[in-house]
């Protein structure tokens, strides 16, 4: 598996995706996962709002996130996002939340790790084939391609 | 105009509903005038859900929230909804949040109090008026009819 | 490991908890995940608000959760939740979100599946054993003690 | 009254931020006038995260919002905010949401209006005055001093 350079976008916390502990609710990084999905896709020339309207949903059917250290209000955080897996009916994606360390600039703390598994549902809600131009797009972007 | 006596149902703050400040984040109380209107709506023999699936969907258009006492997570707290107006395309909700006072369990402490217009949307996303059996029924409710 | 009875509660899916896809979107079970907790250990008589205010907070730091079939705006569900493993710093609680079939009420079909990880933290933020009298009760609950 | 020119953000529609009505719940517009009063404060050189920890937090007392035209998922919407009022102890925010017209990108249509109305508290949770050096450049941004 060729290692790709991750795809980065940026997010700032919301006052309201904290909670009275002080720092981002667990749940809350969850829209930032799907961010960060969108945004890859869209710089990989992949509109998801596209593919939905072509009738293929990509809905979640795994989520898994490990929260390493917390985020806090109105720090600007990056999304990293890796397609990781592709076949003709799920795709995979890792992500990782990160935040520009204190002093040096280049360096950057995890807060979280995670993935979601999507597969693709017709307009039916049925399970479905990813078609052309999406499907041979997403292969190319898949790090486990042969 | 000849007051009713509200309807009640309760609702329990979540964790995830708090921000930093360490209270219910004020968004949040919105979601609670929903579920004000609709079990008030189940409770008057009207299910909502079945209503949108007759093609009469309530899309809010005005909502208004005067926050008054925080409420704090874990809470168990009263939502009372009244339905003060209603035409053939409008409906008109008021609800306030309460908590049991400290002390005196009869005893009421008002956190919110607010209002939301619907109107009636057909499947078009176009305005459409509210029909039989739900317009007789909606009409009955309403405070104000002479 | 002896498996106990799951505890069980329910909630009722709000219209916000809804996407586009037309169902509960993947992060609004997370919440759910946390009723399911709280209300276990309310009536195992430990209240986790009594709990933080005794300065000990429990941080999810891992999250998994597989969804199976989706959840519709304001069915009833059943959340399903056991604790199945207890350390010094460390819970794990594993859920079930389940709809009553149709047809038959003993029939229960499993929506979505997953497990949460908590360590606790005091008032600095930093790791902190579990201290007496939570730490009894939850070693007495806990399905992994010999 | 001298009118301003607003200050302008953007936001895009995230997809758990729609319902399954297919268009953003009304309640997800609450945060994006958070994010409109925040951006317009940094700025104008005011952080409101330096602010509450100065121990002067902003809470929301009053909220008022008007929906006239949907917002879709994905869709990049402008975020208009102005600082109307401001006495010692309260600050008046109005809102408008746009989405850039089709065909034409120098027209706008309004999504929805609102305003919010902040009352400054202290750490004690109890009425406080907004102090230097926020007080004098609050006073600064109203539009509504002599």
């Amino acid at each position: 598996m060729a290692m790709k350079a991750p795809h980065r976008t940026t997010v700032r916390v919301r006052y309201g995706e904290t909670d009275q502990m002080g720092f981002v609710y667990h749940a809350n990084y969850v829209p930032y996962f799907e961010m960060g999905r969108t945004e890859f896709m869209r710089d990989a020339g992949l509109c998801y709002a596209e593919m939905e309207k072509a009738g293929m949903a990509l809905a979640v059917v795994e989520l898994n996130a490990r929260y390493v250290r917390p985020a806090f209000y109105d720090q600007e955080l990056v999304i990293e996002t890796r397609l990781v897996q592709a076949s003709r009916v799920r795709i995979r994606f890792d992500y990782r939340i990160l935040r520009a360390g204190a002093g040096d600039p280049e360096a950057f703390e995890v807060l979280c790790e995670g993935h979601t598994t999507l597969a693709c549902l017709g307009p039916d809600g049925r399970p479905t084939r990813i078609r052309p131009p999406f499907a041979d797009r997403i292969r190319e972007l898949g790090e486990d391609r042969a």
